[in-house]
């Protein structure tokens, strides 16, 4: 079986096996399988049990061979000693792709290292290919939602595929990406890589036409040489975002069971995947932040920011922000400085950041960004500060000192001034192609229900950033990254 | 009037004048004056509106002395050329303090800035202290909850005081306070600072035992040594956590307006900032976090971290956070091992970060805690990836596919089994007067109601966190504060 239809029996499988399922809250074997059935995976699921029995209605095979259907796809959450003879009866029964979670192999010593390589051996001669063992699992959006993870998070569909060497930090990043309106193509933990490793999941992703940004958290590779070619292939076509780990000693002490080191410096790491175009994250928020941003703005063209802010200080901040990721902050055109003369009040700052103060109309802050954007002057802009028109209503509405009745009206004019200024920001960013980054002041994440502009940017498909610090790093990896491709990566 | 009395005035008046009171929702004179109702203030405010009427069922006055009593604050918005008529009304009724909210002055150029030197001039031979002009205004929690803001967040009262020179960045830093429960004493925005400054303000905060904790947001100061001089006394008795605006060339372009550099560069002032021992943020996330830590854990006495983790992925993470921080991640000693070998199974990883995997017991966790801990070989504790026991239940209860009366006794059991983990915790941060820093998966934050281990955290004093990174940060900074502050300062 080539690899191509291994993955679609893996990200694809039309029904599933899964051996050693159990209606102990304690077990996996109990909590994947009710992610699966939870997740809604349309196709038949044929769970295994030596015992039989049922799982809360629904009914548990004795062994595979019982199961009414066949199946493309394997899950095994068998103790560890009875997976090889759980890859038999899958190879018996025509299955070609296990993911392997069990744990107890390579990662806990020589013993467990002898009881992987025979795992291994068993699955070659069955003509299974596997994930893991020792993962946490996978979930694939498309198209038919295999949840099969031991992660509690419902995911939703989307464009990001997550490939991460831990489990744990995997599902710290779906989280965040769930957290933020971001959806997942696919994720996989690849566990001890006993045989697929982060290689091969990019091989696949690279002509994934569900993937549109792939995220790798990678303590270590095995096969170095290979990795930066996958992964330079994958970048020329669609971003990679690293988070790697191991970098210091005690930390690539405590990665050294599962990984072989690439290089013997994160520097000369670095700098490989610089010529490489990875996108390097330095958290996992920031992974997530750089990925939001790729999603949902047009391509950024250039360093020259314009920033537009309601207040002095995060303009102030941005700029020194800016400037320390290499973004330029250009003084603002002539052109520029009259067109906003027609609109602003007369004591405007006349200067870049652009600092509306407390702006009276919403027009002024769209006329704001619409003309630093009209010309060739700036490739994009921040735009900082927003969010307050309907936390102040939602504060009047809210309040025991005022009558509802009084306050009905001007609350509702200032919750439709801040729709409609998102309405105009999401036209302008594709009437000009170029990216505005919304900052929200961080109370606005927290509004209740349909009056959270957060939600209603995420519904347009435009992440919005809690902090200038968050859009800006983001801001700035994503320039270079599409400034390198643009240069044919040597830039 | 000494500047003693003057701070008694400000922060705990027993009435409030507030000139410009306005009813239209549109203008500051309608949502300070709400907020300062909203707020809870307990004493009586005298609104202050030339046309007279009322304001939602309360008086408001022509003029200052149709007041039926005396205020010891005057909370001024009237329009800037009125400003000065406004301070000689406060000055004839006896008021000696007054929040001057409105702008124009010298923030927008030259002829603003001879309004200011003239309503400075009228302060002064009144007799008055002022705050402003061109001040987001102030908030004090002891002893009777003064909110006049522009700001529409309900404050908590707690140990942080705050004082920026930026409104809205002050409001950034507040409702991040807000949001991860932490009360604030005092807040103020010192907009121009024609009166008062920054200096002033920390001279009030070195001896008021409701302030635990200083949080600075500063563009630049104009009595650059007098600055360095009470910081270093303040940050003798309590930390100073400071937040640079204006680092870089557009930045502190920018900022000129309002400030006078204290120096050319910024690795200048962060030299001499470190001499004084002030606690630099590098973002107001930081500030918040680098608070928090120090509000909710023991004095950190050294740089050993012990790392215990659920999962690999974060205590590799972790480990190469901690190195890069400066702090270490010493080996375990032989006693420590022998303790943990008598509670984890037969696998564990016997190295610092402690790997837990997926422990079976709340007992592994504590256990593991508490043998870091006993003896003198490490100085804290990171625990890592709490929060699932509380999500998995969760997610059985919401489930649409299990039946709701097999998973209710295993739920509350997992419930219990964490709250019983908190309470562990907490108690073993007292008894060995070390801090044990909690980092709560991400989803952990969202968990509605009563559920939320996170409230469960903040409600005994412990902030959480939602990284490694933030945690890790936060951690080293506190520590570097309380190692130069043992040894005088000179470390």
């Amino acid at each position: 079986m080539n690899s191509r239809s291994f993955f679609t029996s893996l990200f694809e499988p039309r029904a599933i096996a899964f051996i050693g399922a159990s209606t102990s809250p304690a077990k996996w074997g109990f909590n994947i399988l009710h992610h699966l059935f939870r997740g809604g995976y349309e196709g038949p699921v044929y769970a295994v049990n030596a015992k039989g029995g049922d799982w809360f209605g629904r009914p548990m095979y004795r062994n595979l061979a019982n199961a009414p259907g066949s199946a493309d796809l394997a899950v095994i959450v068998v103790p560890k000693e009875k997976v090889a003879d759980a890859l038999r009866d899958c190879g018996a029964a025509g299955i070609s792709a296990a993911v392997v979670i069990t744990a107890g192999f390579g990662e806990t010593g020589a013993p467990g290292q002898a009881l992987e390589e025979e795992v291994l051996r068993v699955a070659r001669a069955c003509g299974i290919r596997m994930v893991g063992p020792n993962t946490m699992g996978i979930y694939s959006a498309y198209p038919r939602r295999v949840r099969a993870v031991m992660a509690v998070s419902q995911y939703q569909p989307g464009a990001v595929a997550l490939i991460s060497q831990s489990g744990n930090l995997g599902t710290s990043i779906a989280d965040r990406l769930i957290r933020r309106g971001i959806g997942m193509s696919r994720l996989v933990s690849s566990g001890n890589e006993a045989d697929l490793t982060v290689e091969d999941y990019l091989d696949y992703l690279e002509t994934d036409d569900k993937t549109k940004v792939v995220c790798l958290y990678v303590e270590g590779v095995r096969q170095g040489g290979r990795f930066i070619e996958t992964v330079r292939r994958v970048s020329a076509v669609k971003p990679v975002i690293l988070l790697k780990g191991g970098i210091g000693a005690v930390g690539a002490d405590a990665a050294r069971s599962h990984t072989g080191a690439l290089a013997g410096s994160f520097a000369v790491f670095s700098a490989v995947c610089r010529q490489a175009n990875i996108i390097i994250a330095e958290t996992i928020d920031e992974m997530v932040d750089i990925a939001g941003l790729l999603l949902s703005q047009p391509e950024i063209r250039g360093r020259r920011i314009g920033i537009v802010t309601q207040g002095g200080g995060l303009g102030v901040l941005a700029a020194d922000l800016c400037e320390a990721a290499g973004l330029e902050i250009p003084p603002l055109s002539n052109r520029v400085v009259e067109m906003l003369d027609a609109y602003l009040p007369p004591f405007w700052s006349r200067r870049n950041p652009v600092d509306l103060v407390a702006p009276g109309r919403v027009s002024m802050i769209t006329d704001s960004t619409a003309a630093l954007l009209e010309h060739e002057d700036l490739d994009a802009v921040l735009l900082l500060g927003l969010g307050y028109m309907t936390c102040r209503a939602t504060h009047w509405l809210d309040s025991p000192v005022l009558p509802r009745e009084a306050m009905a009206e001007p609350a509702q004019k200032m919750i439709d001034g801040e729709k409609e200024l998102v309405d105009l920001i999401v036209r302008q960013i594709r009437q000009f192609n170029k990216p505005i980054i919304p900052v929200i002041d961080i109370i606005g994440f927290d509004e209740p229900g349909d009056r959270n502009i957060v939600r209603k940017l995420d519904a347009k498909g435009i992440m919005a950033y809690s902090s200038p610090e968050r859009a800006i790093r983001a801001l700035a990896k994503a320039q270079t990254y599409y400034n390198r491709r643009q240069n044919g990566n040597s830039g």
